[in-house]
């Protein structure tokens, strides 16, 4: 096809250009009619010219009332000052006199107008993805994303990590997540797997002395999906030779600094806070506790300031070994009051209740300092002093109260304080709050499956000073283990999740044992890792970030399927090309499988 | 774990470190014990380091001495001179005078010896791949894939080239290789395939208004393996918008310059050579030429020249519209005469009757510039002279001649010519000869499948001349059809292929027909992209080139396993995972899929 090619971008032309003679090549969008004078947007990924053709050009200006939007055009011309700048665009103060115009291809009305402030649905847009993604802020996600990723290639190359292509066809070994399953054509009956991640091959590369790895890689999870979850998703794949903990969150650390400063401008501390699994549980009531507002509603247990009451609500509890907590909302960041009214709190009753509490406990401290709750009747004086203290109660706080199960008791008041934060938009989104979690359990005991599984997974070592409990029977200590284990938290969110990991077979074996592996199913499905580790692995360890969450966050997107270029629906499909779709029967037979019958 | 951690690695140490205490993490290369000394190559991915265990230090060189190879260990001690220099290594000037001593981990004795010249064979190597890899030449295989992976992302970012991912999971659409399936739980029934290229998707981001597209991706084909083929490969996958197939070539060039100048320090040409596909077919007899031997024998169809003799076999030949061809070895690149004896001319009869052939001409070239030839007889003296002069035959040449079907032939020179050239190893290492392959056929006709078949893929635009032709249905009509198609060719192998594609509907649909889609089955499988091209679709192209390939001939290894971190073997299985394996039956139920019965 002949046509004229662009001498410039839809982006780059300005005053500096008058005069000169240029193509550009692109599409249109938009197009005003004045009465003779024809003016059109010209759009492409750079950005957009306006174009104009004079009524005495009589051979094109025929062509150009033609025109519809998102055609594609080649006009070629003289650049010319504007009569109208637009301030608001960096070619906004030129125009481009049109002496050739050309149709490189026309564009049925489009099902939705291409623009910024889009009306159509989601499965529409996601059915013609090439028209959504024509809109600015979702290119700008694109380009987002691809400026992430060449920083983060280049960060671990500059410290000497090595990237290594692990497969993409795998053996099975589901352990958590469900596997894609692949069936072998030649091996008829045997499948590969899709990698939920690579993590025993990047483990393998350290026993072969890689020393620091990097990749980042497609993983995939056959899991119901949530809303922001894809089957198929970007991790920034981390593992290291002679390491401890600090040195993974170190250039971890360093990582992330470059991002914020290159993206968002933002200095990150120089190192992050860090904090215990344990700690967050109990003061956070969850594991990726949202530390932009810091110490505010952090949870305070009461079990022993109340104990001497006679309230037979708390009593129950106490005896049946719960505990009794609560939080206090008491100030925002800006010392403005964070005012609960009478209909504010009974909503948070509710909120309780649906959480499976009985009812929640509310108590408003006067200006006098003293106790205005319907409670306080059940409490003597004692309780009533201990629990002001505990909670340090000034006047105007609020004071929300649990009670039950320590575990649900600790989450629902996690829950409640989420809850409060997002209702009085104490969430500012420019505050930027990493933290690590630290020292997670080694296994919780999973009731459905009635065993227990790797709380991260099971390559994850145990502390040292509780490798000895590796050995017990006993539920309670197997679940005291803790590891060597950590996530990074985001403002609320998990970002990633490493660990150091085991090395030593024995250990590993052990391990196995304990999430219900015999020896021999753990040989048929571990048994490459439990050789290699025979044979000089040393102690290393690593992390991996979600890509696709970190550029969501980045760009200020709610939905990572804005920054996934064709993403699935949460029921796994692509509206755009129709997948999965049905195959022929020739397929299948030369794969050895078919449809289950019946 | 406790130990000491590395101040060093094992590659950086040397004279001017004499004196300072350090640290070495690493394995044990080889073991030495001179009667109370011990000596220690200790190894990382870095180098290797001596280190002296004195006997006098009697708490460790029991320790010492009871180290196997492959152990892994902490060593701490003092940088000395060393008494006996080692000039071939880095570190080779200095040793370390052992002060701590630990092991991090143990082996068991290899199943082979970790040394360069590994005795293994190659199963065994990739059983235990993580011991194979420990080898430095496999090691620099891995670095240097690395090197040149972060070279193409720069190069193409820095050209304003976006990266993005395209999906793993996708609509099978099989036209070629099949594809491998994944099924789907969620619609059962229903299947994911893995991309074979990512070509629609970076089609629909070129109608998305991306512009300039790259990506180093995975590809899958479920092909029977050749030797030199893995069902999972990487490709630099690249499309353009607004651009002719010079735009494509020109930065390709620049590409593969700076990668030959950074890893060969070889200056490859400003602009490569070009020679389209007729010309490589009737010339070289093949469509990837190596031009390392350029235009040493190349291929002279000599029917003309022999038409008027009365020679049967000929006659015949020309008659059924075949032709009479030949190759004359001439003089090798370095002046040297190509010596053909009796014994070798009988061995390219041999050759040429495995091929098919009934036998092969064979001429010499006296001294006087007669020849001699057991055909001379059978041809009048107008066919003598005008095959001598068809060859140009000068003393000492050797002509070698094949008849019959025109594309039987010359493939048959061409493989003639590839023998003899390695024969007489004529085909030097230090060249570097790439030629871009231009104007390939767009359909060829499978006689198997009795239908056409893109000759590239089905989404290769026509050349403009040939755009007529789309609607013919003779078959040496739509044979003829040329296409913006090309090959770029290293040294006689293909190591990429792109075009500039089709981007309007009524082409494409037509293209679809000849292949023998229905409009139907056109929408069914390939609706998405029909329809994306009726919405303002830019004229486009592009190119993917085979990244496994391209790094296995700048290492100068012969198989590109050596440079996969975990490759498949041919029969596709994974030697160190044991995969593909068997699944379990409630993995399959719950994909509605069952083995085939029977």
């Amino acid at each position: 096809m002949l046509y004229n090619k662009r001498t410039n971008t839809c982006g780059e032309l300005n005053t500096r250009n008058i005069g000169e003679t240029v193509v550009l090549n692109g599409w249109v969008a938009k197009k005003r009619d004045l009465g003779g004078i024809i003016f059109i947007d010209v759009r492409d990924r750079y950005g957009i010219t306006q174009i104009k053709i004079s009524p005495d050009r009589k051979d094109i200006s025929a062509l150009a009332a033609s025109l519809g939007n998102e055609f594609v055009i080649s006009a070629k011309g003289k650049v010319i000052q504007r009569e109208s700048p637009n301030k608001n665009i960096p070619t906004g103060e030129i125009e481009i006199e049109v002496e050739e115009l050309q149709v490189l291809n026309e564009s049925l009305t489009t099902p939705f107008v291409v623009e910024e402030d889009v009306k159509a649905n989601e499965d529409l847009r996601l059915q013609y993805r090439y028209l959504d993604l024509r809109r600015k802020k979702m290119m700008d996600g694109l380009l987002l994303r691809n400026k992430v990723y060449q920083m983060v290639h280049g960060f671990y190359a500059k410290h000497n990590f090595v990237e290594v292509e692990t497969p993409i066809l795998m053996k099975s070994t589901p352990e958590g997540a469900r596997d894609y399953l692949v069936p072998s054509r030649v091996h008829k009956g045997k499948f590969y797997a899709l990698p939920q991640s690579p993590q025993t091959y990047k483990q393998i590369l350290m026993v072969s002395g890689l020393d620091r790895y990097v990749q980042i890689c497609k993983c995939f999870r056959d899991e119901d999906l949530r809303a922001d979850r894809q089957p198929e998703f970007t991790q920034i794949d981390v593992e290291m030779s002679f390491v401890t903990q600090d040195d993974v969150f170190k250039i971890s650390e360093e990582l992330f600094q470059n991002i914020w400063k290159e993206v968002l401008d933002f200095n990150l501390p120089g190192q992050f806070p860090r904090m215990t699994y344990d700690y967050a549980m109990t003061k956070y009531g969850i594991d990726k506790p949202d530390l932009r507002i810091k110490d505010l509603m952090i949870i305070t247990d009461i079990s022993d300031a109340v104990k001497t009451s006679d309230f037979k609500v708390f009593k129950d509890v106490i005896n049946s070994g719960g505990i009794i907590a609560g939080i206090k909302t008491g100030k925002a960041q800006d010392g403005s009051k964070i005012e609960i009214t009478r209909k504010i709190s009974d909503g948070y009753t509710e909120f309780a209740k649906k959480l499976g509490f009985g009812g929640l406990a509310t108590l408003k401290v006067n200006e006098d300092g003293s106790l205005q709750s319907s409670i306080l009747k059940f409490l003597n004086e004692e309780s009533i002093k201990g629990l002001s203290a505990a909670f340090d109660a000034q006047p105007g706080d609020f004071i929300l109260i649990l009670s039950g199960d320590k575990s649900k008791v600790l989450n629902g008041l996690g829950q409640l304080r989420l809850k409060i934060a997002e209702d009085f938009k104490l969430l500012d989104d420019s505050k930027h709050e990493f933290v690590w979690i630290t020292d997670f359990p080694l296994f919780h005991y999973e009731e459905e499956e009635n065993r227990f599984v790797g709380e991260h997974h099971v390559f994850t070592s145990p502390k040292d000073e509780f490798i000895h409990l590796l050995d017990s029977k006993d539920r309670k200590e197997i679940e005291s283990i803790r590891a060597n284990c950590y996530d990074l938290v985001y403002n609320g969110n998990e970002l990633g999740s490493g660990s150091i990991r085991i090395h030593d077979s024995e250990t590993q074996k052990k391990v196995f044992r304990i999430i219900g592996l015999t020896d021999e199913e753990a040989a048929e499905k571990f048994g490459f890792i439990l050789e290699a580790f025979k044979y000089g692995a040393p102690p290393h360890g690593g992390v991996a970030f979600g890509f696709d969450r970190m550029i969501a966050m980045l760009s200020g997107t709610k939905s990572i399927r804005d920054i996934i270029a064709f993403p699935k629906t949460v029921s796994a499909a692509s509206l755009m090309d129709n997948c999965p779709s049905p195959v022929i029967k020739l397929q299948l037979d030369e794969l050895g499988i078919q449809l289950k019958q019946g």
